[in-house]
């Protein structure tokens, strides 16, 4: 069993139930999650130590983020308690042509007020493996950007292995912004997980024009992205995900790996959609894994392809499989046959 | 911002949650809605003075449905309140090759028995500038039949566009009875809009029979259809709606308008869908939008098939989308990526 | 029909169903009040022009909030739009021994963040009657206690009555800034509401101290309050709420009025409690009312008192009542026997 | 096991979930039931042969009537199908000072509309032990008063006892109509059972005014009516249940029997109410089963009262409880300890 | 009205709402099912006289269960009381690449306790047509096993027709047990139903290996297998149901039967589905009917399968619709139009 | 922080919504609880190391129950995996004179198959100061009296302090097995904890008869109780606790204290309950609380009955309570009013 580290924030989420809109809606149902720790969600569902560290108000919404984290075997001792609220993001689900909308209301949230004092990296890691985050956690405030650099370099000095998802979020801060922060953080990453648009929007990396592909970037292109990447801040791994939305029903799903010099891409998905709010992060909680216990490239890429299909069709933001259910799905059993 | 004012009845729906049957259910979701009310409602989203003018009794419920019209900022100044009940209709909603299923309880509702001297048309249609109804309301009864009847020639005489959607109703009346009263309203109809089947079912107005391919009209029967119905009546357009059926889950959506002598059709959706009742309504809406609101002919289509597309998306009768929602999914984002 | 205009913060209100804590919630009751609001909803239920003042984001949320206080028929064209984020407050119910428990979390509201340029008064106060504000308000923020100081005065210019309900709330600011701040709009107030406590929080005005027994002040101390309070501030009425808390679930409930020199007493009314929430506003709602319509002080109080009692048996913030159930319970048929 | 037919209307009920308010409530419970059709709820669940004689529209909301009285073993043959809808009653529960409210929309149920051969009473009552009614049958119409003096008549022929519950309802009938209506039946009836104020209103029977303290009857008041109706009609025995209205939430039930020229009456039970729709039926489907199984006049008469202070704890119009249940509380076992 | 038994096992089943896993539920919808029961309210819901036979507990939830059955027009009389436990199953409804999940927890329940003095079969067959059963009642016990076998004795006795869904668990029993087992039965079973695995499950034929392509059986294969029992057992026909499994979303759904000699096959559905368990129990309950009322084998097929398209629509185990609607969809309607 | 082990069974608990009765419900919401685990919950909730053995199935059910305890920061590391099912209760809750119902469905629950081998008790006594166990886990089985005779010997031997709930359930064993099985504890156990029964039941042990007033032991008399109880087991407390069951909404909640020769009385509460199941568990978490924070005897007795006065409004078996909630109540703060 390793032992994860992720540090981020944990939002309240908000939904209206089923397919209704905000306005129509008399009740909303109540998860809590965010990027990093819905990462660490899927570590503990797969029997990984998955730690996550963050700040929550000292109220009930703040110890009900607590306990949900908790509930799914999250190690929660360093969800330190402080500040005035917790970050909340607005969730309405969409079907067929009409497109989910996020409402964030995530200002002034306890962890975008934490302080460096507040997180003692060198215990936080003692006996850790890996170190997770993502683009989000630095984009919350420049306190915060300097606890993940506090954190990268005591990840670094630890011994642990550093991933981090790009995740640009247009909403938090601007590319130029984003590109400065994340820059600061690279040279202590080893893994690095990205979306379609997020190497361009952080670090204006495109591939060469010649690979676009009716409007999409054929595999060359990532790959011509991957390496880029790569080659620029020395990562060990990069990898990127790859969204086909038909639409807010249907989405096909895929990966591509760059490691050790090689490009490996994953099988791909036809996703009909449950829910698909952290699914990239499925995909991240899923390499981690995999990396961590030794799987082959393809095979590391495929259990995190498959663990991120699954999270399609699972309600919330976390990803609630565990690993023979993903590695059944690998195995190519996605024909939906009732298991008794 | 137009003032649009809409004539009809307002029922009450009781919906099985979910997919549940009728005879599983415990309880029924509630929603109030009707054919002219939907309008109203898709109008005042848009931004426009929506009027809707109709008589639910002076009891709680004939309460409720007023506040739902106000909830969405319609004005309901003119929904009287008298007569005994308000009209409901039970909707089951179907999956796959199981249809929808409605049952109506409308007979004897308060607006069925409204009388001529409940409307004072003169006083409603001031500062208005379009009135709409449809085939439902003088299937309620001759007196309704009359109301509307008064109605259009008000409309007229204070200079308003008038929109009229067949909507033939095989329970309310029949065929003829629905040509005869139908054909005196029409010399004062500006607007005329119908589904596949309206046009025969209410005027006997057939496509020419070489236009039928594989059981279903082409677009030159449609056009041909479009053409008989304009020139027997004087139409400005002509708007047919064509929903190919795939299944109670998946339809094929488009639209076709005939104006200032030429045809014009739409894209195609292809809709997973949420609940289509309220699709043809939803249609209407936008189309009086987008052709107040100076639309070329080929986007007010447009903007009508999307709006409606939409609509098959969300619970309820009404279309709860704003124009910026209708505009981007015109300019072909139906990708349903999610929107932060 | 008398147009009272509310000025005050609408938020969105989070409770868990039924008696759950907040810990063991999955989903929230989604209702939008606030005191002011409140009062507006209670106005329009008794069929008086309600008009609600405020500011709220330009997203679905603030929008959703527009739509609830339509939905009950209040004018809301002066429900600005601008600004960030709508407050919440998780509101959690109580029972027996165990107290209801509000966690706010309205920091940075729009409201909030409203300036003096946002309320043109003298456009908004044409044609009313009356003009109502709590000491929340102003306690939101500098700027909004600027707001309110406008407010009044444009009001009185415009020769409305005034009504404050002092509402001190110790979470937003201390007694010391509250007696500073509304001080200055008390020569502005004809009509001053307070429950037992305010009167001393904000002003510091007790009671003879030979008037308590038992722990609680005697009518007679409660005199002595009001009597100082008009004396101080020269207010036309001066209304006092006189809550009784048995428990969570049942508590007693009346009220004293003292006006042109007199003091009156209500009846006392022993509440099983379905939702305490509003209740004192519920009580502000019925004394303007019946004020404006001439009822005598004693009727006034006695209406007020009555439709603030049912407020407590009906679930959220807003007291859905209408003017004939009220009159049904001052005449004395509190029994409950089905209404058929 | 005992044979008793009833004859009466169901209804679909619809009822907001909880304390809300019909304005307030975006989903209604649903039940079907009906003052006869409790009754043989009741005795089914006693264990009894319970036949239920009506009519229901051959639709899925007739069905799921039907259904709804299979489900609790009551023999459904003769719910015969026809006419146009099922007769609705909209249910709000009241709480504390706020009365239960009941809106009817029952006008042109299939019952309502029944003719004389729609029933082949000899064909029902064939090997019937008893054969119970209501007021409201009667006031459906004069076809279904009809209906029910042929009922009455057949039932005395084939040898039944024959009881009815007065249950005037003034939304159907007025006094005088009822008067005489009932009049013609009332030869043919064994057991009368009434509430406090159905002797009056239907046949105008008082207590010598003697009897009155504190504006409600004595027990000699009781004693009064209950001998004077038995007089006059000749019955068998006379029920008169007892109701205290403390508040919506808190009742007082009891009752008196007149039989065999004694008076009896019953233990006092205070209530916490739940749902006290269809407490009288409760009583009524007691009543007839301990008459038929032999029970002292006593003890008749406390198994029907403690019965129907079961259904008050009870959801839904039936009095879902067992006969060892109610002899457990008529035992003296009210004290609701947890039975494991 | 031909009379059909049934016998076999009751369950409570529990399920998570919507899409929820088990770990994620706050609670569970309860429906109450089981291959024999399903058929039996299938049979109920076409108009026949549909007789349960089984054990249940004599507490609240075995009665439970009996109301379910009673409610869709079940005879239950046969459904005794006694044993300890209702058996119960959980199952979690997949979506997408994401399977169903059942988990059972049927151990020690009645049925699987019962005793062949239970059981009446003289009684219980008199008048009726048709004896059904599956392969998951013998395998709850050797005690049941002899049940079914006293069963299938007495039916050819009585001159019944029996038909028997092999239906095979391999969580009750090996293949071995119940080949030997079920072999004891076949010679008294006219009609048998299977699924695609189930004749090599539980009696070891397989198609000639000749037959697949693609890793899926041809025609020629299940015709070969179909021929293969007919031959050993002397079937007089043999019924295979032929799913698709593209994901737990999306499935065909066709079958074959072979009988008088001859092969048919029958069209196949597209499905989206709703829920499909209890899908095979609605072929056989169609099957049954059709045969009963004299259909042609090609109708009685494209009942069966229709039928079963129709269930995957509707939640819980039983099959909810009407002969009406089962033709229709036979006659080709399956494109889902709203029916008014 | 004091570690507290407890060791007994887990169940699924399963209870119509509100007031349903089982044959009413369509779903039934899930907690997971028991005696012991109860208690665990309590102290967690109080900050305090709770550490919960037992077993349960390694299937969803049994994780959910491992994560309802871990959401509320229970150490589950010792909730072992086997076995095949989790315990089921059903629930119904009672309300007025309905008394709330339990059907136990526990028989073969994973815990109840234990074998001693299943824990190594030093190392899980290694670091805690307190063992906890009641009169229902021996009840299960010889195997597990056994278990839990290793544990108290082990407590004993590693220095901690022991309490025993006696807690005799009449479906499990009768009283004399309990005597006996029990007996053996107790010369380990140094904290008794008894309802007013208990100590009859397992025991033996009566009140003097002089002591019995109105039905009900007197003071004298339970005094007399806790001091046979002490003197026959050498305990160093005796702890009971004294319901008054007006109805199933309404108890009176008191304790009485016997400890170091002294006898104390609580305060006594009453309560207007929300879900009584759990109460007396919640006064063992409380007094373990009271007792291990150096509480005076007074104090800890009301520490313990104000706390389980709190639980009784609160859904489910866990008692959801902080300390200083807790204080606040012990301190007189039990009006209920809202804390903001």
């Amino acid at each position: 069993m390793a032992k994860v580290v992720c540090f981020g924030e944990i939002m309240l989420r908000l939904s209206p139930p089923g397919y209704l809109r905000f306005e129509q809606a008399t009740s909303f149902d109540v998860v809590y999650g965010g990027g990093e720790a819905n990462v660490c969600v899927s570590l503990a569902n797969y029997g990984e130590e998955a730690v996550f560290v963050t700040k929550v108000p000292d109220n009930p919404i703040g110890q009900a983020a607590i306990n949900e984290m908790r509930r799914y075997g999250v190690d929660t001792r360093y969800m330190i308690k402080g500040g005035k609220r917790l970050g909340i993001y607005f969730c309405e689900k969409g079907a067929s042509q009409r497109a989910s909308k996020v409402v964030y209301d995530r200002a002034g949230s306890a962890i975008s007020q934490a302080k460096r004092e507040d997180f003692d990296w060198a215990k936080i890691f003692a006996g850790a493996n890996w170190f997770h985050f993502t683009g989000i956690t630095p984009a919350l405030g420049d306190n915060v950007a300097e606890c993940v650099l506090d954190a990268v370099k005591a990840a670094k000095e630890a011994g642990l292995t550093v991933s981090c998802d790009l995740n640009f979020r247009k909403n938090l801060w601007t590319s130029e912004k984003a590109g400065q922060v994340m820059a600061q953080y690279m040279p202590y990453v080893d893994v690095c997980i990205a979306n379609e648009e997020d190497a361009e929007k952080v670090f204006g990396i495109k591939a060469a024009d010649t690979d676009i592909i009716g409007g999409k970037l054929s595999h060359e292109g990532y790959k011509d992205v991957a390496k880029q990447l790569a080659e620029r801040f020395g990562f060990k791994a990069v990898a990127i995900t790859l969204r086909g939305s038909i639409s807010a029903s249907d989405n096909n799903w895929a990966a591509m790996l760059y490691k050790d010099g090689e490009f490996y891409f994953s099988r791909n998905y036809a996703i009909h959609i449950v829910d698909r709010v952290g699914g990239g992060d499925s995909f991240g909680g899923g390499l981690i894994y995999a990396l961590l216990n030794g799987y082959s490239n393809q095979d590391a890429l495929e259990f995190a392809v498959a663990a991120s299909c699954l999270k399609h069709t699972i309600e919330g933001d976390h990803n609630h499989v565990t690993v023979s259910e993903v590695k059944a799905l690998m195995a190519g059993d996605g024909s939906g046959r009732v298991q008794r």
